[in-house]
């Protein structure tokens, strides 16, 4: 008898189609909400400023959803998607660092809206620590590692300077976190188990700057 | 005689082609911190997490840098890859809505490092307009017409709820502003010589949450 491998290798997904199928995501939320029961390839395309042909290639690729003629199910298709992306669940956030950045992000509603809840913050600052921020008290950076394993963390958001960040990321993994947000600019070294995500915001300011110095013709609304 | 056409067209540089020239010049700023004086591709290529082939494609695209066997001189491919990107200058931004993002954004250290200056602020809120956030006192948006041309804005950063974005960017537009970076969760419908990109921190969590439900493995440190 075969024995069948315990996870078939799957094909590699781009960066640029996980980014899609959020946008993708957004656009049959919309749609659900204008009550439409189908959306044609072409007008998901149309919405997102992408070709049909990029779209059925994406949503293929994740199985059979649409019916010629008829389109995509809405409601169906976005449970799917939501399903592929793993926001038909809650997560469990940790933010660590109570600054300008930290502090906007603790009421930011597009985390809440997609299912990721931000259940503690961290920090290193004494007058910081022990205060409510949204209702959640202030830990004290000291005890990130049994915090984030007591309370069951899934993913970690970083808002600390550039100077303190490798130190911190240390730790959370140490706490076995494998999901890490970085908003510090900085390149922080992980094990290659563990996912992370730069976030820096000067840097689609630069997309603007090279486009209006370049003469670059926007290819319709940009990134979304 | 023939006719030179006043541009020459030029080959599409992709979405991922500038952000890749955004990490090179982060990693030569770096670089030139640290004293080195050439880089090689390879080097340039590990500090970022992509392959050697593709740094040397990327830079080649914009003329021949490098020396067989030398490497990239750090400190001119610096000046070079930050005059390609348009920020070998200053630029004149505006921010509208001075919410949580739009409060986090002034005090950005990101932006002004990279050469993007808030110099303008505008909110609709009586209690904010007048007050002063780092040394800019807070216009009233209904004088952002006159206020964006007065001061020679050549970008904008909209940080306002979504419900009021669209009448805000059709205002934007009339001031005859060609760059916007938009916090608002919409898609904004902007003429085709607008440039709009789109910055939703969320996107960044559904990359982690699609990775951890699929398995995916992290093609290091993820997008930067």
């Amino acid at each position: 008898m075969e024995e069948t491998p315990e996870s078939t290798p799957r094909k590699r997904i781009s960066e640029s189609t996980i980014h899609r199928l959020s946008l993708y995501f957004r656009a049959l939320s919309l749609l659900e909400k204008e009550n439409y029961e189908t959306v044609s390839s072409k007008e998901l395309a149309k919405r997102e400023k992408l070709t049909p042909a990029q779209v059925r290639k994406d949503l293929s690729f994740f199985g059979s959803f649409g019916t010629r003629g008829l389109g995509y199910p809405v409601t169906e298709l976005k449970a799917r998607v939501s399903r592929i992306l793993g926001i038909d669940r809650v997560w469990r956030v940790a933010l660590i660092g109570i600054g300008n950045i930290g502090s906007a992000l603790v009421s930011y509603k597009e985390f809440i809206k997609q299912g990721f809840h931000i259940v503690k913050l961290f920090d290193n600052d004494q007058r910081k620590i022990g205060s409510n921020h949204k209702g959640i008290i202030v830990s004290d950076i000291k005890n990130l590692k049994t915090e984030l394993h007591e309370d069951n963390i899934e993913m970690v958001v970083i808002a600390v300077p550039a100077t303190v960040a490798q130190y911190i990321v240390d730790d959370v993994v140490e706490a076995n976190i494998k999901a890490i947000l970085n908003f510090a600019p900085i390149n922080l070294k992980v094990p290659p188990d563990v996912h992370v995500r730069n976030e820096n915001m000067a840097m689609e300011l630069e997309y603007l700057s090279f486009a209006m110095v370049n003469n670059h013709m926007p290819k319709g609304a940009g990134k979304n």
